[in-house]
């Protein structure tokens, strides 16, 4: 049975960016749950969504958050279940604080970073984790991986075509 | 009755940068307490220690972090007593990943931020609190603020004798 | 008695970010005014502000400017009230001038300081310094915090709602 | 069977900071493999490597560089095996080219970026991936968590001897 | 006989900042080809185009991408030719990160970078660089600079002109 | 006889901007006369102008540029005059890197620098520095800050009686 | 008669960088004071010594400080004279605080900025803005721009002579 | 028959770094002559250099420059050789503001930047550029590039031993 992903963000806000990973793990059949939970505002619900996560049949837990994104972090600090955070663009200075609050964690309790508002992203590394327990899910990636290459074939082949013309 | 100062760090490793902080609230004569505690290894005295801590007295808490500086944010989750950020230059970035983890707090949970390794101000912040219902602690506030006018201006004395010699 | 918070600005053209403190103090109940100081323009009211404000009867002084942001460095300079530093994205560098020239205060002056454009965050610190001394404040404090956990917890559940029907 | 996880990194000048990785891994009981691939200067290798990888018996590729560091983006070109980017602080601007050359991946291949230098945690991450289908392995990272917090709870009770005796 | 510039670039989005490096090319009469390959989801034909740039008659390839923009780097792996790496600002940090990754490139490996979405600036180095082992593309080139020359001469008159009419 | 101020810009794009240093020179009296001048395309009327700039009459050049702004730098290498280096933000890095260019100058040749796009500031400067041997410009100065200040007073008594009807 | 450098610093930490301000002015003959004045620990003084300066002989003040660097803007909003602000690299942030803290200044009051620890160019600076009424001191500077001039080709003639022998 | 490359630098200070590029191309045989050319001490210099750059048989030009780095940008303005700029990391500022200064050259006139104080890569390069009309120099290039890639596998190999021992 394939685990689910958590998709937690800190603010109904972010909703808009993280709705990128939502139709990737739709694209992908993984099964999710979203959920908004603040680190700082519900900082219990985090508490309890963390160390309930494994047991509710989470496998992977994507957390957006933005400026100082300290969602991530207060997870990991109840699970040892790995944690993708994505930081968002939701500040004066264009993400690199939700950036930096992600990614440079401490010793001891790693968040798995991507890219400022790289929501699919978050997706795929999530399908990609659980996909090592899960053959079908891995011929799933390696497929939307081909059909990548398929698209910038294409696009390479209009180039060509439109740069002729001109 | 003066509350106390809880001066709390993320690691012991920051005990270097954060007795600049104890030292200066001996020197005033606010009481405190110092401890180690980290809002990713041990959040549950995280928690505890945010939730007991205006009954157990404290009126201000200092939290020193650095890197992905959460620390600060994490109690601020749990209490309305102000908390002062004190970011740790500890990291690959100079600190300017611990300043913007604790300074570019969400709306609804501010942590008032002072300098990287800024540990005698975050000692001066907090008493500038408490001395709004502490009138001794007032006068002794002014008398630093009178005392630290009176060195420089024997250092600009000194460097005007130096400078005429030259 | 409850102290009253000052809301100084370096620029009228602040108010538009200023105006969250405001009304986040008027929804506390918090008595306080709001001014147009600045540190360079006119400075010997910044001085005459700073150096009677604690006799005025203020006990917080929330500081917001832009740029090279020295208000509350200069306000600071005057008197040990508590002073917040309020950056102002009103730069082209995003606000990262303004935060630097405000939390990077020298040893000896302390400014408070919060997120770049945290005017929200600036009146709850300010509100949770006065606080200490006035009972019904904190429990307002405390009601804030819950409504805002409620706000949350409404979110998560209108999210789940719609994430369920897609 | 567990699988092993391969730590690659782009020059031997990174061992010092990636042998923090080897050694949490031994310490975790986890099989691993240690190669130097350069995505610049041993191309083919790397796509060997990598389209190799997971027939090879890894289920994770922790990829270490510095400056511009492409290395885990050239080898989540050619795998779907979730890939751990470490970057490395070798360069004129502390990391932060290698953290953003690594981090920023754009759509469609993601690589799990951890801090600067944060060998430790890439080797944490790996491991938490591999639990997931790894039971005694889960049990292990959940004693190596509360053995951190009971390290931190060390420190805290000796802090607090230290600075009653001043 | 003139070898001809290659234009890659990682995405067909970043072809509205491209056309600048094609225009001017066309300008100058320098032969060239577009494509669009992506260092990460076509791996393979970046390796091919590289692999075989030289043969196929090209001298310079101007390699256009944004964020982690390895794609200059991943073609530089398997040619000797010049490359000329152009950095997209696609990106929330405003092409900060595609400048990093491209012109940090480590020693042995590289990429002749141009401004953040300097495309009319690349098409002139490729032509500079072709113009050494042709003499008429050297005329060409100091005919542009003559006449780059004049229009600021003509700016200049015309601004006297409307300021002197203020 | 009051010298004149050379307003000189690398592109008439910067016009813009750069009239903001033009109203305020008007405004003040001062004479001057504006050039687009381009240290990288006009480099020989570059050198020409900064050579005879003394003798004609100038005692102060506001040079204004951004990106890679070198038009400051080169033209105080021809030249003792005082050089006030405006950047411009008309880059895709905010002008960070227009102003590194002009501030960061090496040893031997100042480059007198202001904000970003601070063109008013550029040219209150440059009267200040006229004024040192001009005592009615040196008034006009006097009477500009006084007005300056009037105006901040006249806007603080403003806020004062909206937030009062608030 | 040549008007006084005013050289002040906010601490005597900085002279020894600002002596390299001091010892430009005295191989220039150029009068000077120097002075240790904080912004923020003896404003007093920082506001009589403003408003006195102009009457007290000087014609340019260099004021070196770092950090939330406030000396420069302080000064400039009691005097018109001429303010030459040099930031110092005594900060967690390399200097990048000071240099901020001191160019962004808001319009109306100008700072002329040199670069971080660039304490000759500030005393070149203010040597060439006295110049301009001072003939002498004129022609002292152009001796300094030739015997610069001079040193660079020496250097040349040496490493030609060097990297001929290797 | 090959062109030369002029290595030419802006103070004798940056020749340690500079070294690196002399090194490389005598190792691959390139003709050089080395230089120390001031854009702002000896601007005369650096124009005549520039001129006469190509009459003299230099094909390629190298330029190091810290700091506000003009110097590449001052040489692209007088000829249309290739220019490749090499950022030194000499600045208080990390040599950001090298780079910076170096890459981000306004349309028209381009600068090819390397890492910052990337020496090696700036001799490869020109190598490159050279080679494209020299086929013994190509043949040079392929195979440093060939033992580069025989030096990282020989790492590799050393790497396996020594882990397998541990």
């Amino acid at each position: 049975m394939t685990r689910k992903v958590a998709v937690i963000m800190g603010s109904d806000s972010d909703l808009s960016v993280v709705a990128g990973a939502i139709e990737q793990l739709k694209e992908f059949g993984v099964p999710f749950e979203a959920r908004v939970i603040s680190a700082h505002r519900t900082p219990t619900q985090a508490e309890n969504f963390a160390r309930g996560a494994a047991d509710a049949g989470f496998g992977v837990i994507i957390a957006a958050a933005g400026k100082a994104a300290h969602l991530g972090g207060v997870i990991a600090a109840y699970t040892t279940l790995p944690i993708i955070g994505l930081p968002i663009k939701s500040s004066a200075l264009d993400g690199l604080d939700s950036l930096l609050s992600i990614v440079q964690m401490p010793p001891g309790i790693p968040v798995a970073t991507v890219a400022i508002d790289g929501a699919q992203n978050a997706a795929i590394l999530a399908a990609q984790i659980l996909a090592l327990s899960d053959a079908a899910l891995a011929e799933t990636l390696k497929a939307h991986k081909a059909a990548m290459a398929a698209k910038v074939l294409e696009k390479d082949r209009k180039l060509q075509e439109e740069v002729g013309k001109l």
